[in-house]
């Protein structure tokens, strides 16, 4: 067996020793005589897991007990919808757009009422956070939506934005639990686990217990309610019972690293790596500006598209994959989530000096 | 380690081979480097798994051409939204009410129209399926809808309802691949694969490609839209890719098994060695209608609550888990699904023999 690095944007590299974890638990989860993909979800076995799990998640990011912890499924997709249908009271919510996927909620909380774009960085490929100091956000809205880490970009919100009092709501698919985070200054937190924290197939949300009402819109499915599911924790039906237990696995696992302080500390140590050697390279660049740089992924370019080309094909032969860029970016995309330890990120850039070196 | 007999009603005993083949592979994928957990779902390796997935259960049920399959996320309970959201133009739909779950379904659909119930078995505690040769379907309805197998009462439909040229929809969820099934008299088939196929977390809708329509109900969520599933060949969003990939390993186990006509004359088999000794006990006794016995689930009672009790726990003492009736109708009940091996069936007849004799 030869593990590669695995620089997918999602679903991405997971900590190799909860992977042996699950591997060695397959056929007998500790004495129970069957797999955790065969237990009935009303089970004491699996009712520790997922309290167990909650439990931990509820440590890690300092969840006050006025907040929900929710896991769901749909991915953040399903969420652009469940959020109008379950906030949207005076049917109008101001979007800031970053991205692809902020654009996406956007469009979706469309269908329910008046959503405004407030603010947006569209005009330059969403290579920046725009200024949101000041942001002309209407009096009603029910929330102001963000996606805090732009995983297609590469940029980060490196300050909220002031929401002059209005309920936030922010997608952290992709850096969950990558630093530590204020919970109380949301109203919702969420995202699809697939890139810091689990397999695809589960959503966490973290939802503030004053917006799970039964006073929806109407003609909102059972299935998107929050309520349905907060009333029920987690299990009004069958949940997606084996990732909730990875993604538990991976809860324990950054305890065990020393929290969320520790990988942030990590997390900017490795990006730094890759960042400085891109300042400095004649040949490979950074898309984003500076000081909105997410520690997760990081898109460059060589400005040369077969360029592009040869170094992202000898790159996974050398057992660095999954690092061509997204189509309307180009060039290459490095996703350096938690589970990518710091020995992949160096060995990168020496294959990329190596590279610029035989290339220039 | 150590497998106990697992007779959970769902999520529910997978084949050993299966999750064995699924530990080996969880660090390295086949010399991919990384674990299908791991892998992008644009990837050319996890499309190879996802298309073979569906070509395998196209073979299987002998899905035609004219059916879209589809790897959905939410459970059989999102489809009990999703159904009327998508298939209800005329507001009207017909549902039989054969248990809890049909009777959820049928809730969820007066959300959307007019939803009549054209038949129950409540009466008796759902002891039966009603006769459906000749019932009074509105003329208007958009669907004919039933849950064919009902997990928590025991019972299956022997012969599907006379819809009259109506649309049958049916949810499968606890017979799913446990006998060959004529696609061709369905409009969708659908069912959560946590019972007979593979992990909680992916629901697989087989659809019939004329009821898959831009004109949804308005209000109806991007991610609840047949159409966006069915144009994306499900990866319109990142999809529950763990849970498909093992999926895709039963439908390879039930070929190898011989396929459907195979696991029918097993599962016949089965439980006939369960009925007929329920049949000629003075002990344990059958709750359901001999002639709508489910292959699947098989519910039975001692009549004394106290003597159930002692048995369920002695049975899980032995190592046959799971047995714990439903609250609704009490006793016992045993799920003896595809991967559930005849020896199973047999040591638990054995047991129950050794009970009553022990206990009469």
């Amino acid at each position: 067996m030869s593990r590669v690095y695995n620089f997918s944007a999602g679903p991405a590299v997971l900590p190799e020793e909860v992977l042996k974890e699950a591997a060695d638990e397959m056929l007998d989860y500790k004495g129970s005589g069957m797999s955790v993909m065969e237990m009935s979800h009303r089970s004491k076995v699996y009712d520790d897991i997922i309290k167990e799990a909650e439990k931990d998640i509820r440590d890690l990011m300092n969840i006050p007990d006025n907040y929900k912890v929710l896991f769901l499924q749909g991915g953040a997709s399903q969420q652009f919808a469940m959020i109008p249908m379950n906030l949207m009271k005076n049917k109008k919510a101001a979007y800031i757009i970053t991205g692809q996927w902020a654009k996406k909620a956007y469009k979706e909380a469309q269908i329910y009422g008046d959503a405004v774009a407030v603010a947006s960085s569209e005009d330059k490929t969403f290579s920046y956070i725009p200024d949101c100091s000041d942001l002309d956000i209407p009096e009603d809205a029910d929330y102001v939506y963000i996606c805090e880490n732009n995983t297609i970009y590469g940029t980060k919100y490196k300050k909220l934005p002031n929401t002059k009092g209005h309920t936030l709501v922010a997608d952290v698919s992709s850096c969950f639990l990558s630093e530590p985070v204020d919970v109380t200054k949301y109203g919702i937190i969420y995202g699809g686990v697939q890139k810091n924290i689990g397999p695809a197939g589960v959503v966490i949300v973290i939802i503030r217990e004053d917006l799970i009402t039964e006073d929806v819109l109407p003609g909102t499915p059972t299935m998107l309610k929050y309520k349905t599911h907060a009333d029920a924790d987690s299990l009004y039906n069958t949940p997606p019972a084996y990732g909730i237990y990875i993604c538990g696995k991976v809860f324990k696992w950054l305890k065990k690293m020393g929290g969320l302080s520790v990988m942030k500390e990590r997390n900017e140590e490795k990006a730094k790596i890759l960042y400085d050697f891109l300042d400095q390279s004649k040949m490979f660049h950074g898309t984003v500006v500076k000081e909105d740089r997410s520690l997760m992924n990081v898109p460059f370019v060589t400005g040369d598209k077969d360029l592009d080309a040869k170094f992202v094909k000898e790159a996974a032969d050398a057992g660095f994959v999954n690092l061509k860029g997204h189509r309307t970016v180009g060039g290459m995309r490095a996703s350096i989530y938690n589970a990518m330890p710091k020995e992949g990120v160096e060995k990168l850039v020496e294959f990329m000096k190596k590279f610029e070196a035989e290339n220039a």
